[in-house]
Order: structure tokens, then sequence, then C-alpha cells
């Protein structure tokens, strides 16, 4: 007999005239002499259900008192409403009271800020705008797991705790059981690693690329999907020290074929959030970001662009426009350049290729000019790079010679290595920010709040 | 006009007599004077597919001569296969090699030991029994998802970086960006953790319970599925620093609730792993664990015991059987108990409820005699417990005792508490370790061997 409200939403017709029971938490609450009405949400859906009460509760007075958050337990009949904007109300026949919210709960009916809401994290998916939120966080997790799952691909969990700084690239968090009071030194005065838990320095992964191509070349196309970090200091609206990130791997595929899985999967994720999650995209299209339907439908509803680095230049040189940052080739593209690109050029989600080697990593592979790499940024109107990837290197050769002008120890990615010995193969993929997804699809401009319990710096509270 | 191996095992018809083409690795290859045949993988299936090639093909004696794991590119027909145990095979047209492979591969045609696999862990899943066990950890991974979103639960992602000591329990690893060959001190003398990055002493998840229940409550029905960390110096086949768990929450649950969403996810994923991994699960079962699929139809087709732990130790205590740790009221079960209880006496999973206080974690629901919790462990056969949980203590009176007797400080927990303040509700929830259950699933009895990349004492090895 127990229902829940989203039930209710999904199936009324069925449930028209049952008695149900419902149980969760008052949002609403508001009374008269002999009646009174409490919208009740039972965290299953968006919306909360209208309970209406009246004087035939022996409880009455007490319900009619109750806190805003109190958890109650109610039996009732679903009926018409009578009120507008909505199909259905309960006719509450009992109602039990769980517990009576204290009264200083800081969820009032009130407007509150996004920064107040952030020192609340613990309550503040109780809201509307962070229900909405987070329950598409998961939404948008499954629709990924989805898309790789049901296209064969591989779910690999390469390493958090990792021995080795995988692009050299990123400051990272040091991992370690030392006894920071007293870290043991060895007998040149250095931290003695061989006490550490690992015997060796350990940091946390700032990408899991290098272990999912060795993946790669044993299950053909693989994705991860987990937490990494990293040790900036930038306390931006779009840097967290904590986030999570998606990297597929794709063997015997080009460039051409890893912006073909890009495109794919980005239309598929936003398609599959807005086809689950009706009612969350509908708040955020009203109060989020107006127009927010329309940038999405734009995506879905159009090729994404391709364009090389070279051509952009010539694109950005010629467009007339003043930047901040002069354009000259070589240049690493701002995100003025980016979101001219996206937003004013090419109206849509553009693909930039071949990077000059320079400002790219050791591991993409270089193109026969001897110049730039395969490499791909997906740039999208409204946030700017959304997507990077390459080609990987495959030519053992090649690679070596790339890791010396990095400074990278060929012992330290023998591993690596090993995949351009036995049975080198063409592929390549890509990163996508989870989080920075999450932003575009709702509009939220900041990281911060489509995160549960962000970690920036000086900030790891819950 | 390119295919994969998969494909052409599931719909074989369709494409006899077709010409396809083919992309991977030489997993093995045998050749006369003027034939000869490939087995082929290409990472999409368990199994390869056979490639004959004779000397119509230019290139015919450099195929001959392929190291194995050489990566080639094949143009041919299916055709109907000549040879026992294979419904066809294809008949080489043209084969590009991309790679030949060095001969020093390790993993040559012979039989190796699961140890020595370890030190190449970046190459094993190219093995039959690693890319068994690796496309099964994903094909669980997917299931665990799909089991809980179907059911409308929420995937909430809990820190992985974390300001406190969740359980109280369990070793952790400090994470840090001090410099550890000058690690600022106060006055006092002790660590500056000011200046550290988050401005306070931060670790690794042991579990995110706490911060699961917050969303809980917001959510009703929430699922984590991340990774934990433990800096235990166990050196056990059970025991990793680093491994993926599975944290249910439910609201407005008991802990029947909670065993029967134990029993039905525990079915679920089984039951999806054995129809979408049938060549892995064959190979499990015939070379691995024989028995394998008599013990998990044992599982899926029987409901699971329920007994108290009072009870259990009655049953102990009457059984007449020797143990080498005496059973008692009030001890924690051993794995010898634990074994017997399932494998011997109910021959089936059983869930073992209402614990000692003492033994049990503070948040875990007081019972009216004072004494026990409602806690649950439910122990399966041939691997002892496999998930812990229990109905979460929601009375703040009695958890805020049961926090004092735990010696933990309510200031570090007060949003644990708030959520017994706002509304609190009976909920319940439990962990699963997800290593614990690809054993359970796989045969394999050593947890390095269903981590792609083990972490261990003294090993962070790629």
């Amino acid at each position: 007999m127990k229902q829940l409200v989203k039930t209710l939403y999904r199936e009324t017709e069925k449930y028209l005239d049952q008695e149900v029971e419902l149980s969760g938490w008052v949002r609403k609450i508001r009374s008269q002499k002999n009646f009174g009405f409490i919208e009740l949400n039972d965290g299953s859906f968006f919306k909360g259900v209208q309970i209406v009460f009246d004087t035939n509760l022996p409880n009455f007075d007490e319900i009619s008192r109750l806190s805003i958050s109190s958890s109650i337990i109610v039996k009732g009949i679903v009926v018409k409403s009578q009120g507008a904007g909505q199909n259905f109300e309960i006719q509450a026949k009992e109602i039990e009271i769980f517990q009576k919210a204290d009264l200083d709960y800081p969820l009032q009916n009130k407007r509150h800020s996004f920064e107040f809401l952030r020192t609340i994290a613990h309550l503040r998916p109780r809201t509307n705008t962070f229900s909405a939120v987070f329950r598409v966080r998961s939404v948008l997790a499954y629709a990924i797991h989805k898309f790789f799952q049901e296209n064969g691909f591989v779910y690999t969990h390469t390493p958090i705790i990792t021995g080795s700084d995988c692009e050299g690239a990123g400051e990272m968090f040091r991992v370690t059981t030392l006894d920071l009071n007293d870290v043991p030194k060895t007998e040149e005065g250095k931290v003695d690693v061989t006490k550490d838990f690992f015997g060796k320095e350990t940091n946390l992964t700032v990408s899991g690329q290098l272990n999912g191509e060795t993946y790669c070349s044993a299950f053909r196309n693989i994705y991860t999907f987990g937490p990494t970090f990293r040790a900036e200091q930038s306390n931006t609206s779009r840097h967290a020290a904590e986030f999570w990130m998606i990297e597929p791997e794709i063997a015997f595929a080009d460039l051409e074929g890893n912006m073909e899985l890009a495109e794919a999967m980005v239309k598929y994720i936003i398609k599959y959030v807005m086809d689950e999650c009706l009612e969350e995209m509908e708040f955020f299209n009203q109060f989020i970001e107006k127009g927010l339907f329309d940038k999405l439908n734009n995506v879905l509803n159009n090729d994404f662009g391709r364009v090389t680095y070279t051509e952009a230049i010539d694109i950005l040189v010629n467009s007339g426009k003043k930047f901040d940052y002069p354009v000259e080739w070589g240049i690493d593209l701002q995100s003025e350049h980016e979101r001219f690109l996206s937003e004013e050029y090419f109206k849509r989600p553009v693909f930039v290729t071949d990077y000059p080697k320079e400002i790219k990593a050791f591991y993409m592979k270089l193109n026969k000019d001897g110049k730039t790499v395969r490499a791909m940024d997906l740039l999208a109107p409204g946030i700017g790079e959304i997507i990077g990837g390459s080609q990987r290197e495959d030519n053992i050769d090649v690679l070596e010679e790339r890791m010396a002008e990095a400074g990278l120890s060929a012992d330290d990615y023998g591993f690596y290595l090993d995949l351009r010995r036995f049975g080198s193969f063409p592929h390549s993929g890509y990163g996508l920010g989870f989080e920075r997804m999450i932003m575009y699809v709702t509009g939220i401009t900041n990281i911060r709040d489509v995160i549960p319990f962000p970690r920036t710096p000086n900030n790891a509270e819950f």
C-alpha cells in the first residue's frame, strides 16, 4: 500500500480514488481554522504533492502547527484537485508525525543565495534547485555508462593512487602514511619514501589515460569514469580540486573516429537527460538559464563543426575583432577565442584539431608536417572547451623522441612504451570533465554547485 | 565494411559469404608451406576468430612469420568452418601488418602464473583469464548502476578527500600538499595544517555512508559507487588499499526493507552477468571454479536465510562442531563461524542481524533491549561476509549517547546530527565491496587479480 510521489504523478489515473500511504517531509504548510494544506516531498520526485487535512484528524491541531521539514507518514485518498496547476491531491485520513523538525531549520520558505546554501551542503539537495541539479547529475552519469556499455565499451577502473605523474602536468596531492610530525629521513636528509605505505612517493591521479590505453590494447574500446584531482590554487567558478572525469579510448581509430564518438556521446547524453528529467530541465530552462532548451536543441540538431587550428587562427585573424590576447599561430587559444569560434563564427559546437605540438601533450600523434599533433578540442557555445583529446602516438621512435623533449624518463613509462612494442595500433581518446558537462546541461555557472561536497582551496567541509 | 569479431559471432548467418574487414592482434599463428592459420583477437569479444591465409597473399611469407601480438588488418570472406568447435572462419584476401610485435613479448602461448601476470598488469588483460575477469568487472559495475537507476535511486558522488574519519574506523591515507622535506610547524612544534591545501588535515575516504545519508534525506533512495581506501598493513588475498564500494541508503525503510533490497540487488547483478557474459562465465566455471554455476544458481533460486546474532550463536554452540575461536554471546563472528552458518547450516546466503552493540558502529540503531543494534551482515557460501549494513539510529538523544561512548565529538558530526533534528526519518543502508562481489561471481580468489592495477603495501606500480 505504500506509494511514491513519483508513481502518483506518472500513473495518476490508476490511483484516483484509491487509498495510498506516503511518507516524506513537509516542504510547505498553511492552515486555517478547520483545514490546511501540506506540500509533501518524499524525495522520489522533483515535485511534491498536496495533502489536504481537516478537523476529522484527531491530531488536527498538532498537524496544523507542524514545522517545515518535519517528517510524516500520510494515509489518504487520491482525489482530483480543485486547485490550478495540479491534477490531484491527497485527502488525508491519517497523518502520523515521525519527527517535528527543530525550528531553526535553515531552509524556511524564502530564497537563499547559492553562497549560503554551500555552507549547508548537507541540506541544500532539499531545495528545488539542488534537487534538480543532483538528480540530473545522477541521470547524466547513468547516461554515460549506458552509452558506452551499449556500444560494447569496457568500463575500466584506473588507479586513484598513482606512483607516476600521468601527463607530467598539473600539481598533485601527495598520499602518505608517514607521520608528518616526524617524517623519516634518509642519511642525505631527504624523505625516506621506502618507509611510506607503498615504499615510494605516491599521489592522487590527474588522469587515467595512460592506464586506460593499456586496457584499450586488450578490449579495443574502453572508458574510465572516476575521480581525478588537481592541487591547483585556483579559486575560480570552474575549478575544483576533486572532480570526475570520463576518458574513453578506442583502438584502430584515428582522430576522425574520435570526433565521431565524442559527437555521438554528447548528443546521446544530452538527449537522455532531456527525456528523463523533464521537470528538472524545465526548471532550469525557466529559472537558471533562459534559452537553455534552445542551446541544447542547437547541439542536438546540428553536425558539429570541424576546423584545424591553423584554419581557426586564420578565422580569428580575419575576423576584424579585437581580442585581449593577440592572435598568432602558435598561441594557446584563450577563452575569448574559443567563444568567438563556437558562438559567433560556427554558432554550434566545433572541433578544433591539429594544434602546434609545443602546446600539447607528448603522447599526441605527430602529424607529417612535424609541427602539429592530432589533437582535438571540442568548443561549445556558452562554455568553451568541454572535451580535449587526441589520436595517440603509436610510433615508438617518435614517442620516445617526444618524451625526451618533454623531459620524461623512458624508465617511468616502460609499460606505456610496451604498448608500442607489442602490437602497436592506431588509437585515440578524449577526456570529458563530468562537472563541466553538468554545468552545460543545467546552466549552473559555478562548479561548487554541481558537486555534492566540493573540495577547493581551504575547503574540505563535511 | 569494418566489423567486430563480436558482431560476427552474434550474427554469423548475416555475414556468411560476405567480405569483412577486421583488425586486431595475433594471438596464435601456425603456418605450413602453402597456407596458415591466425587466431585473431580484436578485443571486442572473449573469443578470437580464425583467419585462413595462403600463398594467394602477396605477403604470404611475411605473414607466415608474424610474431605473437602483432597488429594486423584483415580483409576476407566469412566462410563456414571445416574445423571442429567453430562455426565460421575468415578466408583472407588481404592482410596488412600494422606493427610486428617485438619478440620478447612475454605472453607467448604457455601458461603463466597469476603471480607472474601481476608483474605485467598492463598486458595481462590480453590473456583469457584476465580478459574474462575485467569484462565481467565492467558488466557487473553496469548491472549495479542499472539496478539502482531502474529502481529510482539517485547516484551520489560522495567526496574522496575528506576532513573527517567517517566511522572512526580504519587507518587512513593522509592527503597533503605540504612539502614533506620541510613540513611547516606551529609554535608548539606540531604540523601547521593551516598551510596545507585545505587548511586542515585531510584523508582519503573509508566510506561515503555519512555523506550518503544526507542525500538520502533529500532523494529518499540513493547509492554511492566509488573508490574507498584503507591504509592497513594487510598483505592478504582479500585486502587492497584501494577498492570500490557500493553504498545504498534508503529512507522510510527499516532493516527488513534493507534486507529485501540487498537480496534483490545480489540476485539481479548475478543474473545480469550470467546472461551478458556467457562465454566468460563458462570459462570461469570450467577453469577457475568448478561448480561456479551451481553456487550462483543456488543463490538465485533460494530465499536468503535470516537469523539473529543471538540465534546464530545458539546454532553454533549447539552444532557440536569444534571451532578454533570459541563461541559465546558477544564475540565477533570469525570466518569459520560465518562459513559454518552459510555453507553447512543454511546452505545458502544468510542475513545475520541484531549484533551486540559493542562490536558494531555507533550509527546503528539501538534495539529496545539496549544491548543489540539493528545491524545485518550477509554471509554467502564460499566467501563469508559480502555485505554489511544496518538500520541507522534516527533518535538524536540515543545517537549522541552512542557517539559519546565511541569518543566522537558532536562538533565534528554536526551535519550528521542535523539529519536527526530536521525531519529525522527511519532509514537503512549497506555497503557492498565491489571486488569481493567480483571474486564471488568469477571464482577468482585473490583480490589483486580482480583490480586492474592493485594497490597493496609496497605496491603502487603502473
